[in-house]
């Protein structure tokens, strides 16, 4: 659908005062509002006061369906029909240690379906894409659409960020919400994640959304509502879309930090890497190639995968398109062709017992403070520092022992670090209950929802 | 209570989330908000999202005033302590015909009273007091404060409207709740009043809070909350403040339009008038007496204003006023003084019966397409055009006997008034159900709310 042009009956203010007393938008009205927005047709003040009365008002799913094509519909959306090859994607709303992106691409690509990757930066505690890759030397995650088609064309992935091009009213929207306490609604979180997502030319989407304490969705109920209406929004758009919903109440993997997250990228890639980390990288790329027609179930899926894996083919994959993107693919043999920390520090245990919960946000703040992502968008990143967990949830530890190491570059937020990932460890004598479950739903796609 | 200056510490942002989330905010807060924007050191749109905030989410009765407080401390607060009469203003909602101010100002001085009345322009279906006043030939109310405080030593009142110096914070955000939606909040409109009203200096308020068909609260239990929560900011802030809810489901009085309703304000002072008009006004003057302590009682206050009116003082005092402020006195001798309009028609009953209705906003919106009224802001004003009514709700009505008169300039705008006031008449064979009261409650000074 492409936009309507603005109508000349088109008042902001009537716009405004509908979704503030409650009575559903037109498709109409709301590309109107999106369209002047972007075109700056209409100011900021009126948009803010309408983000407002959304996050308070809600949306119904039409009218967020009709907000995600007029945002989609902004800008340019990728024209890949050319690629014989299925295009899938997969989004995660963010979380601690969350590297999946950076395996399932090749991956998936080794499987022969085409992941044309648009990702994001790390803000608050949690990381981001483009900051893991940038910490691969020379690796370019800044490529024009035209260089982004022509690795996709030889590799069948490509990783960068948002462009210009693709969906402009999110950018200027998202910036607007951010300074007017407007990002907090799932209405425009969805709106936002799809439009961008959908403007890549996909034909599917596997949506990780993550739920507990280092998540943005604490609150499961949260994430399953979230992640209905990015489904159901997707379904109205006719692509096929599965959301899991996904644990984060303790760091994905045993790595945190843009550099360290590599390295355990190529360890999972090399069919090693910690046994929550592979299960979960398993399970989106069961879901993605089944979504993108290579493999008839889930479950063929995943086992296609992990011979992907043990075959070396998706590792080499993802030294393709490393070195594609202008990257060191001898990262890949040499850990220490990453940039490397100056110093080290451990956290142990003073009790023995079993590690019963760690507070997952906390451990992604720790991250923060040495450096290894950002408190505002402006900050600059330091891709040698980071976490390394020795212990997960439910292991059992020996007093003294190590449950963490810390790679630094600075005393000070060293220390400082520290004292935040021994507050959020809670060690206790007995065993804790049952761990919580990688996978908590599956929601779409004859999952639940259906 | 001064201003206090705006803290470090005080991000706009956190004002916003607490306020959608539905927390109270502190004095402080709110301070800060009001005078950062008014200095312009935050934006309109962080302003606009927290005012739909507050539309959306309410203000507790504490936050109120501090807002009221912040909005009144954002410029000047007339001093007036230098005369010795109490000061006691009167403020209306706004309806159709509604002319009491008029009345009141000179009346209450004639008692003895300082009224510092700063007034309002019409906008949409209603009024503005100013607009009457300047139907009289050389009436200046863009008086400087000093001359407004020479008027008031003079005469005892003075009628102007609101200065650059009154409120800045007020004019700003109106500005701004004008073209985001957001003016229809009891919390905002009574910060709005209250801070422009208490900033004359005055120590008791009489508030009169239309409610009915013509006034901006239709509804009758939406005009006692307004009216709470003025009584309660204004003796929070240690005023003496009354408010009458009274009906405005008819034109008050028989004369609409700026010139017509000042011949009937001198008819209402020569000891003429209108019955509901005359009634409103005595009661009204009847609480201004009373809580500027010129009488022990309402009623004895209604007594005394009856005497100042049949002795010609009162009328004397307006043409006192009248003439301190530039305007033509002799208007009050010779109606022929004020503007005319050129023509003239009817609008008659087709059939016999009673006049059991008026859609009281429709007449309003008559005079506004005559052009006695205002659509926009900054549309002029014709002084001259009106409508007079011959029947009220509840009246006998003969066949073909006259309704009311439009008093025009131009035709197409006669035509059209005439069908919209005779689609608002509705004629029934039976007497109308009891008439609604003039006053249908008093809150405040040990009326209902104490």
């Amino acid at each position: 659908m492409q936009p309507t042009s603005v109508p000349q009956t088109f008042r902001a203010i009537d716009v405004i005062r509908k979704k503030r007393d409650g009575v559903e938008l037109t498709r109409g009205e709301i590309e109107g509002l999106v369209n002047a927005y972007t075109e700056g047709a209409i100011p900021d003040y009126q948009v803010s006061a309408w983000l407002m009365a959304v996050v308070l008002k809600g949306m119904t799913r039409p009218e967020t369906a009709a907000l995600t094509d007029a945002m989609l519909h902004s800008g340019d959306v990728l024209d890949l029909s050319s690629l014989r090859a299925k295009k899938v994607d997969k989004h995660s709303t963010g979380g601690v240690g969350d590297k999946t992106s950076l395996v399932l691409a090749p991956l998936a690509a080794a499987a022969g379906i085409a992941v044309p990757m648009i990702s994001g930066r790390g803000l608050g505690h949690t990381g981001g894409t483009l900051d893991k890759l940038e910490a691969i030397p020379g690796f370019n995650v800044n490529l024009s659409v035209a260089e982004f088609r022509r690795v996709l064309e030889i590799c069948g992935c490509a990783m960068i960020g948002q462009t210009a091009e693709i969906a402009p009213a999110d950018r200027k929207l998202y910036a607007l919400r951010d300074v007017t306490g407007t990002v907090e609604s799932p209405y425009l979180i969805c709106a936002s994640i799809m439009s961008k997502k959908l403007a890549e030319g996909i034909d599917a989407l596997v949506l990780d959304v993550k739920t507990g304490s280092g998540a943005f969705m604490k609150n499961e109920l949260d994430a399953v509502f979230l992640a209905e209406l990015m489904v159901e929004t997707g379904e109205r758009m006719g692509k096929k879309v599965v959301a899991l919903i996904t644990d984060m109440d303790q760091p994905l993997g045993n790595k945190i930090g843009n550099a360290l997250e590599v390295m355990e990228v190529v360890e999972v890639l090399r069919g090693g890497g910690p046994e929550d980390l592979v299960g979960l990288c398993l399970e989106l790329a069961g879901w993605m190639l089944h979504l993108g027609g290579v493999s008839h179930t889930v479950a063929e899926g995943k086992q296609h995968s992990a011979k992907l894996i043990s075959s070396g083919q998706a590792l080499e994959k993802f030294r393709q398109m490393v070195e594609l993107q202008g990257g060191d693919g001898g990262v890949i043999d040499d850990n220490n062709r990453l940039p490397q920390a100056r110093h080290s520090l451990q956290v142990s245990s003073t009790t023995a017992g079993y590690l019963a919960s760690m507070q997952c946000e906390r451990i992604g703040s720790a991250c923060v403070i040495l450096g290894g992502g950002r408190e505002r968008k402006e900050d600059s990143v330091d891709p040698a520092v980071g976490i390394v967990l020795h212990k997960k949830v439910g292991d059992r530890v020996a007093a003294g022992e190590r449950l963490a190491t810390i790679y630094y570059n600075a005393e000070v937020p060293g220390t400082r670090a520290r004292q935040l990932i021994e507050a959020s460890c809670v060690v206790t004598d007995d065993a804790p209950s049952p761990k919580r479950p990688l996978i908590h739903r599956v929601i779409g796609e004859h999952g639940e929802k259906h």
